[in-house]
């Protein structure tokens, strides 16, 4: 696993809510997205919407996405995320994310995301390209 | 004002409301761009993902909602939207939305849009077009 | 496997998808929500606003949801998401929903619920309950 | 037009951003929508999900809302969202929120909410309640 981490605090807004009063499932999903783009900011000093652009790719396409609910959160509570990559593989790599509640384990997020980018023999197609090493470093 | 009309029926998910179990304000608006994209589907007989090619523009920009929270909208209600032109100008038009809950009308919604291209001597910049002709027709 | 499925169709809208064009990974699971809640609607014909008082209980609460992005949905693609109960067990259950775009499996998600409601004990505190005979028979 | 205001900076997200790469249109209401807890949070030092047991009300509710679109937000754009209550009424307020991206203004808002408490003679029923003057003091 590498060993950088990201994290930050968030407070829950009404319009995350729902009619029970907690984060709507989505939601969830929606702070670990942008996690991601914050994990790889604070890695690489890269803003997200240079990411593709300084790689020379498409982006890091999600593939698989998965959440478990422990505890919920609530309108007004003060979430913390705190983000790493699992795992590198040639292409590919897993994000794990893990929000607290209070300082409780309240919901853990896993994505598997591509380094997605143009087929070289055919600009057409999009494929998965090598994670550059340098890339893969900076993650420690 | 255009006398053509689009109507579509809609069941208000556990997604769409808040804490106070009604609906976020803010999915009325999503409410409503749908059924803009829907309107100018039911009266041109273009697809909404084909309409920027079809007339050679960007878009239908938004430039100015506004809606009107008469009466709450719960989960499961099933509501009836009502669209319409209320006024077309050069490059711009106004769209109206109707939004009734059982029978009466529990929000409103107003949008001006424009009618966006490039710039034929600069295709790096946007600017509104004039409407064409065929396309005001189609709304009666 | 429940052998009672649910299906229905759905058009990608203009605010369901990302600067990538495609659907943003949230909203699926904004789709699969509702999809569950349709299930049971269709399977017990209790509407979903009345499933909670209907059973005594709070609701079905999600405690882990999945989904793996095999091809994109784009905006104006009709798909089908096709639901089903995987699995019954006392208290939780698995949701299977098969999203297919153009006749080809685009989206697959999972999801474990809890039959959830008030301990008869204490009501401050909820709890599983075992689910209905009656409503796992209803789903074949 | 009260003098205190509230401000927040905020950072685009992936999900904030449509296929035209640019805030999708119901997000600024959602941004809107915190800012204005945010701002009595601000102004009465009191946390959003206390607003309502800490003055015996049901909430602030959303009766108009209103918003020019002159700029486009991108993801990644860091924006600054300023909030005052333009007017106070009997039972009723405006919120103005003006959103600048890069030091120009891009986004206006505009609210109106009533404060709703339940109606002394009959529980069941809400209604407009005078805002307390010491409510009103606090903005200047």
């Amino acid at each position: 696993m590498a060993s950088f981490t990201f994290s930050r605090q968030l407070t829950i807004a009404w319009g995350d809510c729902d009619p029970a009063g907690i984060v709507f499932n989505p939601r969830f999903f929606e702070f670990f997205d942008t996690n991601a783009w914050m994990l790889f900011d604070a890695a690489l000093g890269v803003a997200p919407q240079n990411l593709a652009s300084r790689f020379g790719i498409i982006g890091i396409a999600l593939v698989d996405a998965r959440a478990n609910f422990l505890k919920p959160a609530k309108f007004g509570d003060v979430v913390e995320i705190t983000s790493r990559i699992a795992a590198f593989r040639r292409s590919s790599f897993d994000v794990e994310h893990r929000l607290t509640n209070g300082g409780e384990l309240a919901t853990e997020g896993f994505e598997t995301r591509v380094w997605t980018g143009r087929d070289p023999n055919d600009p057409d197609k999009i494929m998965a390209l090598p994670i550059p090493k340098d890339v893969i470093d900076k993650f420690g």
